[in-house]
């Protein structure tokens, strides 16, 4: 997000001639990260194929639950698995032979094709945090989200550069009823935002609800070609998929739109306590979750989903930022890109209450770890408080901020001629500085990376101008940026389409607030 | 560290009741870090070769200046430079070939032989923030550091389990005079610590006092056979060697003691604006540097520094935990590897005035990067504030307890019958949990890496608690360890060798406080 000054600002003008003062914000948005650097690789072939060889042993020997979806195990039978009750035991290299249909990149339209991102590869796309029932800022301290709150987190995504996806759920509006509130949903991504969205997932009519919205925007025939949609698909960790989050994926998949297949998993209470076990489960279980996307549509686009944690062993807790969450994420960025996946993982992860110091420690740890894992698709890249259950305003535009440190590092080193910059330094020689020489005065501007939250003032200024923290700082940029929110332009047929889809499938049914 | 109560918790006893209760506090330190996981390799053969040569030419056609140094020159004359006034230039391949007798592991020794430290290879070695003139606490904001804060600091670094290494100017002791205070510095080092530490750089007879100190510490005899001294030798970027430095490298290297050879770097005013053109400026320096040492003394230990970040151009300020610095960072530690030496580099890097959210963003982008770019010595691990300005009392303990993700990150997975974990994925199947199986009981106490200072409780609790951030958190900790400090076991006779050196130093001169 540049700034860009519409008037010259006032020296001393006191009150009235700053609440003059005017600023027109220029919305830029990055194009998704397309890494110029190579991924980490933690663990050798070795471990990666005993992880492997153990996958397979869970799926044929232990199997895995298909809950209350007797079609689902029809359709399994059918494929060769041998089916218990509602185990389903999938024999050895059965699950992986049916993943190699799925595609390895994705391409995900939103409605300015701009915003279109690219899934896979060596690409990350960012989405913002997905599911608080909370939210909290400076003002307002923490409460539950409303659809207001939604829609303020909508516009923050549109109008933060560095974030190239919309989300789903960025949190949940709890003043809007169960059943209908992903009407309202998906209506302010449609409508507040150019960006690309997610669909509903918390039924399957939900989900086709969401399909049929996409019709509205996108046009029907384009919507059948080409996926508009990427859901969160949730596996129940350990080794269950239940009906509802199945009933999703099923309408998804047959409507070629993107799932992210994904395990939940707080390791030691949803997976084992060790991480190399961790990872057998999560390889497992996503083998499972995508084969079965692939037997109801081969080639259905699906992401290799991996969201780990380790808990507090005091407190029950689950932590975040953790040695532990480090490796996981590595070690499942090298079993998705083995199994030819794009791979969703990491986040702005956080434990704390507060955007404080820990805060700050946890996401960074987190969002380091992602941006060298391989990760192509990160959810709560931005926004993300206390383990998730809240949903930051001023959180939300300091990860964003951050996000900006992940496209510079991912371009790699500049090693051209202007890169190499033998000519400054024989310019400018030794003993002498760099900050006018020809070189520096052609380059500077793009050369570094540049805060747009933080505070790089002199330690004078800082105390004079209310020595804040960086909460305060973030909680001026909140207000700017919502103060200054323009939609982006929809040809208003679509719009009262929309509208009136949301209204007429709100008034077909009561309100349900469970 | 590990808090063991020595009594038990009563509850709901009310004020009297927690008053009385009694903690003692159990001092571990862990071992260095030897990592078991890979380095990040960001620059390929190709840009590395470019680099190369590039430092190369820079060395032979522009040249450094060994400034105030006589003696320098003539030793640079009949190694084979050229040296026009102050300027040497030395000839292609020259400084390389020097430099291969530099060790390429470093054994320093501590007073206790426990906590001595091997430099180099795969392992990270911790040493806290280095210089700053200003501390900051809670209570008292930010001041003028004092004695009394340098030694705070040697006690908390002495109490904190994953730090190493004692360091050197913990902060700078404004209130003894400038050419005394390195005496005191000394003398708490090596009386309040049992850890490994620096000498003094900022004249060459005090470096030597720092080698006289050593010797009533260890032995004249031990000191003249071992290592047992690193100290930091910056280099006036770009490419200028003063005479003090210089001075202080030459006393150093003669006792072969270890130095850091350190390029002290804000990327755009003493480099170039680009970071190929920073690392090939960096490499020069270093070689240019470490080469002197070997002509000094064949085989003297020094380690290739690089203390680099970037500014911030509508400021000036430095700036930390930014993409360039990462970048700069992986890409030195390649070059030090190729050439063979332990590398020093990263640190609890920020630029904010408090120990809040933007320091912990910044300090994790830093310290991250260093564990995968193959950093054998830390300095500035913990304390670091406001740019290096300020030595932060509360950031110290939180730093410092974020160094234990970097020891059990650098672990590794453990691909063991045990980590694989098999038996438990086993034993609880589908839709069960882990919280109480047998994997789980004989591992969870080892498991999980768990932070003593952030927060992990259940909200109510934190509320109830005082909804403290975590710099309270911090303060709360700060102050406890101090209030549990005791000094490590010294023979009293060498205690009073090192006050009587002191005292007799300190009356041979008046102060002087410029």
């Amino acid at each position: 997000m540049s700034e860009v000054r519409t008037d010259r600002r006032t020296r001393g003008g006191g009150g009235a001639a700053r609440r003059a003062e005017r600023t027109t914000l220029k919305i830029e948005t990055a194009r998704f990260i397309e890494r110029g650097i190579p991924n980490y690789e933690m663990l050798n072939e070795e471990a990666l194929e005993v992880i492997e060889a153990n996958a397979e042993i869970v799926l044929e020997e232990i199997g895995v639950n298909f809950v209350d979806n007797p079609a689902a195990l029809e359709v399994w039978r059918e494929a060769g698995a041998d089916i218990q009750g509602e185990r389903v035991h999938i024999p050895r290299g059965l699950a992986r032979k049916l993943c190699a249909t799925a595609p390895s990149m994705i391409t995900q339209h939103a409605r300015n094709p701009e915003r279109n991102v690219e899934i896979g590869g060596r690409n990350l796309v960012l989405a913002p945090v997905y599911g608080p029932p909370f939210v909290r800022d400076i003002a307002g301290g923490r409460r539950y989200a409303t659809m207001a709150d939604f829609q303020n987190f909508v516009k923050l995504t549109y109008m933060s550069k560095w974030v190239h996806h919309s989300g789903g759920t960025v949190c949940e509006p709890t003043d809007v009823a169960v059943n209908k509130r992903h009407l309202d949903m998906l209506l302010a991504h449609m409508t507040l935002s150019d960006k690309p969205y997610m669909g509903s997932v918390t039924e399957p009519e939900r989900a086709v609800d969401s399909v049929e919205m996409s019709k509205l925007l996108f046009g029907a025939d384009f919507v059948d070609q080409n996926t508009v949609m990427t859901s969160l698909i949730n596996i129940n960790s350990p080794l269950t998929f239940d009906s509802i989050m199945m009933g999703a994926l099923e309408v998804y998949a047959r409507a070629n739109q993107a799932c992210i297949i994904s395990p939940f998993i707080v390791g030691g209470a949803m997976a084992p306590v060790s991480v190399a076990g961790t990872l057998t489960q999560v390889l497992a279980e996503v083998m499972a979750g995508v084969a079965y996307s692939q037997l109801i549509r081969p080639g259905a686009p699906v992401i290799f989903g991996a969201f780990v944690t380790s808990i507090d062993m005091n407190s029950g807790a689950p932590t975040f930022g953790t040695p532990e969450a480090a490796q996981i994420t590595y070690g499942a960025g090298q079993l998705a890109r083995r199994m030819g996946l794009p791979y969703r993982s990491g986040g702005s992860f956080c434990g704390s209450k507060l955007p404080d110091a820990q805060a700050g420690y946890e996401t960074a740890n987190s969002l380091n770890v992602a941006l060298l894992a391989g990760v192509n698709f990160m959810l709560h890249s931005c926004g993300w408080l206390e383990g998730g259950l809240v949903s930051s305003y001023e959180k939300f535009v300091m990860d964003a901020d951050q996000l900006g440190i992940l496209h510079h590092v991912a371009r790699g080193i500049d090693i051209s001629e202007n890169g190499q910059a033998m000519d400054a330094l024989r310019e400018v020689g030794p003993g002498g500085h760099y900050l006018g020489c020809a070189h520096t005065q052609a380059n500077f501007k793009d050369a570094f990376w540049r805060s747009e939250v933080l505070d790089y003032k002199p330690y004078e200024t800082w105390e004079d101008d209310g020595a804040m923290d960086t909460q305060a700082l973030a909680a001026i940029r909140v207000k700017r940026l919502l103060d200054n929110y323009q939609p982006p332009p929809l040809d208003p047929a679509i719009h009262e389409a929309l509208t009136d889809y949301v209204a007429r499938k709100k008034a077909s049914v009561p309100d349900a607030f469970v």
